[in-house]
């Protein structure tokens, strides 16, 4: 026994509507819900991204019905993105274009690509290919 | 263009030892690698979970072949597994089993029921249906 898939990726920023400007516009990831000022829900493919504000995210569960555990963490994140070669390359491209610094941008000594960037609240994002794990 | 996966979920744990001994012994994922103080690695489906001890994510890269940028939060993160409405009956079973208490177990009103448990570290965790967020 054992779990199968992560469903959730959480990150904490520290300005939603910058996450908003960038995740949405810039990653270009669609928008499954909203509810400023604790949190911005994206889709991305079978899975869920959640953007929290992580000052909002650690108050008690309010509605009984619904008592969601507290959380929240200071401090930059990480999240990889799965892509390809050529996204990899499109995606720099168009990082680039947005003004986004590539950060890092190298082959790890098994095989794979990653490029690192940041988001507005500064977590620590990146492209890698799957195959840096040996997945497909 | 925008991004198709995530394909590594990052969380902080304060005692590397004692995220060994849950995620391996009671989550039973399968461990990629180990780099004690500073890193466990997990596979988790077509994923990866990767476990940073993030007084030592935040030191600036040693190596300049492989410049891996720094990062490190602090405070609860907080991770969804997917699972189905049996898988959950089973997970909350084997959780109590080790002692780990639940902290919430509820239906969310649009469908799909999710359990709350911590890891030693305090992370919030969670069991949920795909389909509370209209997934497969």
């Amino acid at each position: 026994m054992k779990p199968g898939a992560i469903l959730e990726t959480a990150l904490y920023v520290t300005d939603l509507d910058a996450a908003r400007a960038f995740y949405s516009g810039v990653l270009g990831l669609d928008e499954y819900s909203a509810s400023p000022p604790r949190q911005i829900f994206y889709t991305c493919g079978n899975q869920m991204l959640l953007l929290f504000n992580a000052d909002e995210t650690v108050k008690p569960p309010r509605d009984a019905s619904l008592p969601v555990p507290p959380h929240g963490a200071h401090g930059p994140g990480h999240v990889c993105f799965r892509a390809g070669p050529d996204e990899i390359d499109r995606w720099r491209m168009r990082l680039m274009d947005h003004g986004i610094e590539i950060e890092a941008d190298f082959t790890w000594p098994g095989g794979g690509r990653s490029i690192y960037f940041r988001d507005p609240s500064g977590n620590s994002l990146e492209f890698a290919e799957p195959a840096l794990w040996g997945l497909n």
